[in-house]
């Protein structure tokens, strides 16, 4: 039975093999990453590997939390601005300049895997979800933000519009990922964005 | 060096080939798919596989064309009732009760192929995104169309509003596979459709 680490060490190896697998997973998909190249290359040893992780299902369990972390952390500041249009301008701004930085290569690092693995393992697909559900609630956050500060009609449906700008993330970023133009992104966004624009209150300047 | 079957015989020795990996890679992924299966199941020799196909990612392009058809064809009907928006509703409630169906298990896929294979095979990659162009180019045909008989303003932006249905379709469908819920794709639909009625001209009666 694989253990939680209880020390620092324990911890600070735990946290290494998982970046590892992270790594090698992004290289070579979920399904050919092995538990041999993980311990080789992270240098940890077979029962350091079982020590954490009972199989190579858990390991990517971890994986899958790890990418998440990584898909929020890395877009937190932006999301903590969304409380206006020109919040969320900025963020899908942000988005899309990552695309293009990577030439339209990768795709979502959560859709990537729930594509994988998705109908493989319910434990990873669920933990994929929550990924899913705090970026979701992140920017319910913020459409909500935008109704308290008057930008938007208080009778706004505000978790069905973060469900739309999370899906015009994942569609856009889908189409991004297949044709290799952050267009599909930019487009996907802006489509979004308008529907947010639509409950703007009248009257009041616009903020972007 | 394969060949293209030029016999009748040969044709459908090769369809029936591409039909059982189809069935392969839905059950254990792309990259766990092997030929030795698809050939045992096919009851097909590996001469007879090497006949048609050179290696596995020859077969697994030739998956993702299977694929490709497989969804466009399925939606055949649908998609060339599209020229009003009633016709938009009809084919997002299809879509939406296949996942209900389907319990929200599935996801889309062409997008299951992109996140499995996307980043490995850029001649697969290609291949998919031809689906996707394939799926667009439907959609902009129905909006066009929806201009054509002035049910929206001919100022429409055509191309934009079939990449955002596209988009949603995809989005909408991945949120639905993490979650298990096919309101996403409503959501996410209804949220794209709402996009195209922006653009109806006013005055006339609403078509659905």
């Amino acid at each position: 039975m694989a253990t939680h680490p209880v020390t620092a060490k324990g911890r600070k190896t735990r946290a290494r093999i998982v970046a590892t697998a992270v790594e090698v997973v992004a290289e070579r998909g979920a399904v050919e990453a092995t538990l041999d190249e993980v311990g080789s290359r992270a240098t940890a040893s077979r029962s350091q590997l079982y020590h954490y992780f009972d199989d190579k299902a858990a390991l990517l369990c971890a994986v899958a939390e790890a990418t998440n972390d990584a898909v929020l952390d890395g877009q937190a500041l932006l999301l903590d601005q969304l409380g206006s249009i020109a919040g969320l301008r900025v963020w899908a701004d942000a988005l899309v300049a990552l695309q293009q930085a990577q030439r339209g290569r990768g795709g979502c690092p959560i859709g990537n895997l729930v594509g994988q693995v998705g109908e493989r393992d319910e434990q990873i697909r669920r933990v994929l979800a929550t990924g899913f559900d705090r970026w979701e609630q992140a920017l319910a956050d913020g459409v909500a933000a935008m109704v308290d500060a008057g930008e938007l009609d208080p009778a706004t449906d505000i978790g069905w519009l973060a469900t739309c700008l999370l899906a015009a993330v994942q569609g856009g970023l889908m189409l991004t990922q297949a044709r290799r133009d952050p267009q599909q992104l930019r487009r996907s966004l802006d489509g979004a964005i308008r529907l947010v624009e639509l409950h703007a209150v009248k009257g009041r300047p616009p903020s972007g």
